[in-house]
């Protein structure tokens, strides 16, 4: 059994270590809030983010980084997109030996459209990994912490660490599989996000299923359109990473990027949904991000610039859904075409 | 404006009348039973399959075949699958002369594993239409009724036979494609049915969102991998008659085959469960025409294996479903491989 650091308290961080707990890991959880670990230390539960779930006695809490550090195998890291270079930075700065690094962030950074591996690897000290881990899929955060049935996909430029991330993580109730694709995977579960956003915004509209499973599809063709020419396999966007995740997001309560698209929707401003919110909403700046690398690379992103439009520019949110089941498009095929070409590269 | 039939008067079958009467087309509707088509002329409501919508004046009801193809440019063709072969026949019977043939019917038959479209090429007699059109896609009656906006995909042998069948159906509701792949587009629609049992039993069973997303991406490629090895294109199972139908079915309060699933994970056996609809629910035997299939071919074909197990051999569905959770496969690329090799034929 190792010793692992889990750096973010939110709801993925804390159901991440109740999986490394249950497979009798000590787990060092650190929070940047010392108020939430105060609550921590105190109730065993973290109310905000996972109310309602006992963390056991292995898990331990910190607001010092060096202290959750200290004789740590593998780090976990779980905060926002915003914060990763930051945490980045301060964790080169105490960390003394060589870990195994992982991350489950979910998100692209607006401006210099790098995805969260890239931002790790331009902070962090390269003799302090070997190569970054991603941890990605369809799994919401509270049914993890229900030990419900949830499948997830790691993948590396090492396939050795990432198998090392598998081991740690893999259980009866958590399905660990290995993709080589790890650009796929990042990208998938980022971009998904987007797509979230427009089904919230659909259903807050009072349109149905059928319409949302029109948008669903199409944004899976359009995300991993703009994927593949950020370098990613288009397959991996029909795995567990890529469509697997989106259906969650789209179709479940539980899905913050839903919440605020269905406030939007329903005619709250941007800035009204975050304050609701009180959690990041990753969707907002991901749709800042990819597009301006759609409008950098021409490339014909409908329902990304859809969402730009209602998240930016004011943009009514049913005049652009209305746009969006409309178009002029009469072949479903032209799409699919696009994506294969981009494939096999003719 | 043509005078069209549509035979069948279900759910689908009473929802795409209204939309061709919205298009302002004559329509005849055509029920088997004689008691139905006297409370539609009574009520113009289809109390039974499509509740709480008027039927408006160019739609007109009929139990004489013979007097509902009079004059008709189209058929539509929209009864459960074990019945096309006795309705085509009747059809041949009595019908004078050539028309636009377009199905709607989602199915495999058993035993001889055709598709509708060639059990219907079988049975009707080749000088009254020039190729079938199939039409399908991620569309619940009920939405349609509502004039919700919805997509749906028409294919054919003859292009210009799709073409003909778009015309007649699309309007500012209901947004209709054209692919190429007949064969693909009849295999979504009727595949996707034995993942939506899966999705289902998986809730019936108090499994949460991340469990069925998992089964339903995975369902994805099992589908995708059996329609391929039956002709089908992979990427129409990425287009709205393949994932998009497959979401909605698998995630809608809707879907009549999820209904029985669920009532199948909750405990129920199947014969109850088919007397408590009182509905076909064609995912059954469609399940058992796509076993054989795999039986046949040696395909490893998890996930329809499962819900046979379930159907037929009265196997525990937790035990199924667990099974299907915890295989073996630590790579997921596996699937997506031989996806793209059965593509490529490599």
């Amino acid at each position: 059994m190792s010793k692992i650091a889990v750096i973010g308290a939110g709801s993925w961080g804390t159901a991440l270590s109740l999986v490394l707990a249950d497979n009798a890991h000590d787990v060092c959880l650190w929070s940047h809030s010392e108020e939430q670990v105060d609550e921590l230390l105190q109730k065993r539960v973290n109310e905000r983010y996972l109310p309602g779930v006992h963390i056991p006695e292995n898990v331990s809490f910190h607001h010092d980084l060096k202290e959750a550090l200290q004789e740590t195998s593998a780090i976990l890291l779980v905060v926002p997109t915003k914060a990763i270079r930051q945490v980045c930075r301060q964790i080169s700065d105490v960390l003394d030996h060589k870990v195994t690094l992982i991350h489950g962030t979910k998100g692209i950074e607006p401006n210099t459209l790098k995805r969260v591996s890239e931002m790790i690897e331009e902070e962090m000290d390269d003799a302090l990994y070997e190569e970054v881990v991603v941890l990605s899929g369809p799994s919401h955060a509270e049914e993890v912490g229900q030990r419900q049935p949830t499948t997830v996909t790691v993948s590396s430029k090492s396939m050795k660490e990432a198998e090392k991330a598998q081991d740690l993580f893999i259980n009866e109730n958590l399905r660990v599989y290995t993709s080589p694709d790890m650009i796929g995977v990042e990208l998938g579960g980022s971009l998904k996000n987007i797509i979230a956003l427009g089904a919230g915004i659909s259903d807050g509209l009072g349109y149905g299923d059928n319409a949302k499973a029109a948008l669903i599809t199409r944004g899976l063709a359009e995300i991993a359109r703009l994927g593949t020419s950020m370098g990613a396999n288009p397959l991996t966007f029909i795995g567990l990473s890529g469509v697997g995740d989106l259906i969650v997001t789209c179709t479940s309560v539980h899905s913050r990027n839903w919440k605020a698209g269905n406030l939007l929707g329903k005619g709250n401003k941007l800035k009204d949904v975050l304050d609701q919110m009180g959690m990041i909403v990753e969707g907002v700046n991901t749709t800042k991000a990819a597009h301006q690398f759609a409008e950098q690379q021409h490339t014909d992103m409908p329902i990304t610039n859809g969402i730009y439009q209602i998240l930016f520019e004011d943009a009514a949110p049913r005049d652009i859904v209305d746009q969006l089941m409309t178009r002029g498009r009469r072949h479903e095929m032209e799409d699919l075409s696009n994506m294969l070409s981009n494939l096999y590269g003719n």
